[in-house]
């Protein structure tokens, strides 16, 4: 491999071969999309927008389950092959430190995230406005909700894998009360997981059409040799609505603040029926990747038009190439980001 | 005094009697109001929103100057008495960590706050949209920034003058990237004035027209023995825009998350010429006090229509009582304010 790989592995990566040349980014889709169809579980309309990790012999992931009183909650789910999940019927029940049952009033999005011995699962929830919740569980079965990390509003909080400079760090994406029509990638650290600051600005919307209204969070960075990857999302307005596209970077190892690489062009949009199609069309969201850091094979869950769960694949190597040549930052992107 | 007050104490506030009986609220204006007017500094239009504190043998304070440019930022003044005020016509020069200037792009709202050897000016800046921004003085020569709190969107952060159970605590309103048409205010503690966790609501707009749409802190609360006394904006949307009013509430002295009394009736609202008419119509903002914790004879100081600084003036003991017998909480008030 060109560009070494860190952090967590597996040797299960679920996979099928691409095409022998792209025309675009070197992704692409599994033919068996969506992996994760309608009503998936009892009193479940839609499952999307959710995480998974390489767990014991297999996968273990967290489910945005869309309820049929509409209400949007975390389940958990297990897989032997990352492709087809067995989920929970019910959902997550959060407690205090007390050991108290402790709901959000609903919660989206989860990530999914092991940092030494625990494993964090971090969503948007009602927070006298939407902002970002966290559990964190050693056994899956003992979630034990944590601080919320800032006031709201803020969605799409990512934790990185491993402290860096002895700090957990935490992407987000400071928002609005609505839809949010502006939306900026932000890092913030923390020695402890309760108090928050060092905040500052990664990058922002720029001039290219697909993340030009707005950029979030995705996947959990992958620690590469180049520095982080990050898969994150990028929207464009239309005067029918919002379009969610795959975007890529390459995060300073040592100061995620920094980007040193981002690719120029999007690296998915929706086209495929359950992309274009469903509760929210056009939208494809990633949360998470699995890969195999000796092959560099990598699949990306991603979410679809809020209805489904998606799976793409890459080789790191040729991703990484990818975003590295069709690389263009501006100086919002390179700077430290504090003012 | 029926009410024992705490904290910092002038015998010089400035007063002038009021009226023997109140149609509303126990407040009443200066009758020489505006205390500054029009162009008051060199290339300066208006002075507005700004805050003072006793200071060796009179006061000092620190202003919103709207530069004939259009930007906002700060201007130092001195006064012997509290109304006359000599400003400085060179704006505060902020430095970072390591003494180089490092100034925000704009600056507003600034609130001035001593805590144990340090003041502290507070203010809302560009941080990739607007946030909060810090700074601390020993000799009001050398401001040194200190880390935003916050990621944005932020505006009116209100720093309480002691530590409460050995930490710092900052009200905010979380906002968005406009005129907000939402605004709660929440409390965030820190160890360190740099990391920031363990945030609580601590109250929210009522069905109370006058700050029906968004409410805000104001004046750094004074410590009384009913609790803190907080003198905070409440703003009602109309047809023709905001309208800002002057609200009162009592935090809970041990944890100010916790409102044990909200005067369901406003204590100022704009009804004068100078809080009526100007750059932004309809604003009574109030950013200080001054007291003399002997007496109870309290000066407020209010921003009037973005134009004009006014003054204001109330005995603690009736206002607390005028507080107390028209309080109405809800319980979003007097919850913790976690979620």
């Amino acid at each position: 491999m060109k560009y070494k790989l860190y952090g967590p592995t597996t040797n299960k990566v679920p996979w099928q071969e691409g095409p022998d040349a792209f025309e675009g980014a070197p992704v692409w889709r599994y033919q068996e999309n969506p992996i994760i169809g309608r009503n998936p579980v009892k009193n479940v309309a839609r499952i999307f927008n959710s995480a998974v990790l390489p767990y014991e012999d297999g996968f273990i992931g967290v489910f945005r389950g869309e309820q049929t009183n509409g209400i949007p909650t975390i389940y958990l789910g297990r897989s032997e092959d990352g492709i087809h999940w067995d989920i929970d019927e019910d959902m997550i029940k959060f407690v205090d430190e007390n050991g108290e049952i402790f709901m959000p009033q609903y919660a989206y999005d989860p990530r999914l995230v092991q940092v030494e011995d625990d494993y964090y699962i971090i969503w948007c929830q009602d927070f006298y406005g939407a902002s970002i919740g966290i559990a964190k569980t050693r056994d899956f079965k003992t979630f034990v909700r944590i601080e919320n990390p800032f006031v709201p509003f803020n969605r799409n909080a990512v934790l990185f894998p491993r402290k860096i400079q002895d700090k957990f760090m935490l992407l987000s994406r400071p928002s609005d009360s609505g839809h949010t029509p502006f939306g900026d990638i932000f890092v913030s650290e923390s020695a402890d997981m309760i108090y928050w600051g060092k905040h500052r600005h990664v990058m922002g919307p720029n001039d290219k059409w697909w993340q030009s209204l707005k950029i979030g969070g995705g996947a959990t960075p992958i620690e590469t040799s180049e520095g982080w990857l990050l898969l994150y999302h990028g929207v464009a307005g239309t005067c029918n609505g919002f379009v969610y596209s795959i975007g890529g970077a390459i995060l300073d190892l040592e100061n995620p603040s920094i980007v040193k690489y981002r690719c120029e062009n999007f690296l998915m949009t929706p086209e495929e029926w359950y992309e274009e199609r469903g509760f929210v069309p056009n939208v494809c969201f990633p949360c998470a990747t699995v890969q195999n850091t000796q092959t560099g094979q990598m699949a990306i869950y991603y979410g679809a038009a809020d209805s489904y769960v998606g799976l793409a694949f890459a080789n790191t190597d040729e991703l990484i190439d990818y975003i590295k040549e069709h690389s263009v930052v501006n100086e919002s992107d390179t700077e430290i980001g504090r003012r």
